[in-house]
Order: C-alpha cells, then sequence, then structure tokens
C-alpha cells in the first residue's frame, strides 16, 4: 500500500506494530480516529501517556500496579503464604474473575522458549527462588498453560524450588465443565482419571 | 472484566473503541504497549499527535492531504475534467494502486444510509454539484460499492447531476478476473451479460 501522506504512513505502522493487526486493519484504525476528530485523538494520547507515566510492577509479585505494592499483595486479608504462579497479568484477571483464590501471585513474565530465545533468566524465576528460601510461603501453586512450553517451565521451576520446604501443586488438567467425554482427546482424559478426585470433593464449586 | 487499575482501564477503553476491537484484544494491544517500554509508546503518541495537527482535508477533493490542496489534485498531468466519485479515502488508494486513472477524485465521505442515520446532507455532494455547476468538467465517474447503499447514492447523485451537460459513467459490474461463471451469482451475471463489450475492448488491460 502506498500513501500520499507520510504523516499517515507513520501512524498506520504505529497501529500495525500491534499484534495481529496488519496495514489494512491499521489503515482502518487511523481512518477511524481521523473521522472521530481531535478530542477523540487526545483521549487516546492522553491515555497512551497515562500508561507510559504512571502504570508500574509491583515490586512484590510483578503485576501491573499503579503503586510500587499492587493491591493484591497490599491486602491484608489475602493469605500471603500461598502464591499462584502465573504467566502474566491476563492470567490473574482470569483467576480473580473465579473469586475462588484468595491467596497472592507471582507472575513470571513468559514462559521458556528456546525457539523464541526466552531462556529461566529472561523470566522473574530468581525472585520467585528468593521468596520461598526467605521462608514462610507454604504453598506454591503452578497455573501455567497446558501446553509445550507452560509444561517446560513448571518443571523447570519445580526442579528449582524442590530443595526448598514448600508444598507444589499444579491446577488440575482435566475436561472442562460443559464438555463431552467422547470429544476429549486421549492426554486430558488420561490425566482426568489419572487425577481423579472424592465425589464430595469434585460436587464443590 | 475487571482491572485493578484505572489507568489501564482507561487504555483498554481507548482502544476498544477502534472499529472491530473488542476487550480482549484491547488489553493484548495495551499489554503489548507496556512490554514495548516507553519509548515504543511516544512513537505511538508522535504519530497520533501529527495526525491530529498536521492532516488535513484537501479543499477540492476532500482527500486526504497534509497540504491545503492534495498531491492528485496540485498535479498538472493528472485530467482535470474527470472526476471520479469514491466513497472514502481508501477506494483512493485502491483506485491508485491499479494505475489506470488520470483523473481527480471527489471524497464523498460516506453513502446514503437513512438507517444509521446518513442523509444526502452528510455527504460531499453539494461540492460535487457546484464543481460541475461551475462548469469545466466532462466526465463524472461514479465508483461506488456494488451495494444497496452504494447504488441509491449512485442513483441520487445521478438525478442531481443529470440537468447539467456531463457525461456520468459507473465502474463496470461484472464477473470477477479469475471467478468462475458457473459460481456467478444471477444479478452479477445478468449485468455481464446486458454490460457486455466489444472482445477488443475487452482484451485491453
Amino acid at each position: 500500500m502506498e500513501f500520499s501522506s507520510k504523516i499517515l504512513e507513520q501512524a498506520v505502522e504505529a497501529f500495525a506494530g500491534l499484534p495481529g493487526v496488519g496495514k489494512k486493519t491499521a489503515l482502518r484504525h487511523v481512518l477511524h480516529l481521523i473521522k472521530q476528530g481531535p478530542k477523540e485523538m487526545d483521549a487516546f494520547m492522553h491515555a497512551i501517556n497515562q500508561l507510559k507515566n504512571n502504570l508500574k510492577f509491583c515490586i512484590k509479585c510483578h503485576n501491573i500496579s499503579e503503586t510500587e505494592i499492587c493491591t493484591i499483595c497490599s491486602n491484608s486479608k489475602r493469605d500471603s503464604t500461598t502464591i499462584c504462579l502465573v504467566q502474566d497479568f491476563r492470567d490473574i484477571l482470569a483467576i480473580e474473575s473465579t473469586g475462588q483464590y484468595k491467596g497472592v501471585y507471582h507472575v513470571l513474565g513468559g514462559l521458556i522458549s528456546p525457539l523464541d530465545g526466552i531462556g529461566p533468566n529472561e523470566l522473574n524465576i530468581n525472585g520467585l527462588v528468593e521468596k520461598v528460601a526467605a521462608g514462610g510461603i507454604k504453598e506454591i501453586i503452578l497455573a501455567l498453560n497446558a501446553t509445550m512450553e507452560g509444561e517446560t517451565t513448571s518443571f523447570f521451576i519445580f526442579r528449582k524450588l524442590a530443595p526448598f520446604n514448600v508444598e507444589l501443586s499444579a491446577i488440575a488438567r482435566g475436561l472442562a465443565v460443559g464438555d463431552e467425554l467422547e470429544y476429549a482427546d486421549e492426554i486430558t482424559l488420561a490425566r482426568s482419571i489419572a487425577n481423579r478426585v472424592p465425589f464430595q470433593t469434585a460436587l464443590k464449586k
């Protein structure tokens, strides 16, 4: 695509840098902004400027936060002896929306993926080990994706934390609620049989 | 989705205002920007700021432009007696990329669509009528979408311009190059038969 205007081209390129946005979609976004007028553009710039200047990462759990310590870590009602290990901020949103978890989090910032050049040193693993070494942590819940990278990362962390006196658990893999047995893949089904739970436990929401 | 941070929420809402972007995609965009860091965010804001302050609409054809009169209207090599009427700027890009058209354009800014509350007065129709009334225009090519709204708008403009001594043409509707006859819909096929052209003309690229 060739644009008559350099300004337009730059704006399209900025939007095309977003994940999953190609040049055509980017142009659509830019034309939308132009149509909306200067007020909308100001609001857009203000929102990004706020992100840039006022958003921090919690020094304890690496969660996105407006303060040095995020609202979850600073909440005294939450159980700080249980840490749920997640890949990124979005997973915290997902778990928080269940309303089931009362502990705190630790955000890894990614998964080990040699193909993408992400090794253990690129992730917030050392911080987690230090937390555990400092004592006072009872349980670490590994809540990473059920993918190759997720399992590899879980295993790596499991080995790192094995020397310490801390309980390590992983979120259950099995049939999703609403799924039919017939259509489940063998690995999921095998795991859900191996990790079966007493029926009374299963009934609990 | 509930966010722990007001800043994050505002940014997600800004992105979710773009066409075809939902809250989940918006969050993905925002997290991408955060990951990229302040430099990327600055580039993003700069691009939008440029759009806001330095982008204008050509006073002659309403095309997006950096100057008062766009590069197409101010190009003396282009035939200013032929005007191609298009819905918006993207259509100019599409036509320009064919390299076949040497005239100038007129951007309507939309199509008549009573359901969306867009009537003739919301579009740049009067400007076109004035141009034609002023004289010196030989041909107007109606190049609007082959949709209900496009055809309605074309017909409205046809009636508006009928009293003037100007040739009115519409871009051809027919089988797209590469299409198979068997799968063409009846209306397209009927039109392509009714508007058949001498074979020598059809061969021309």
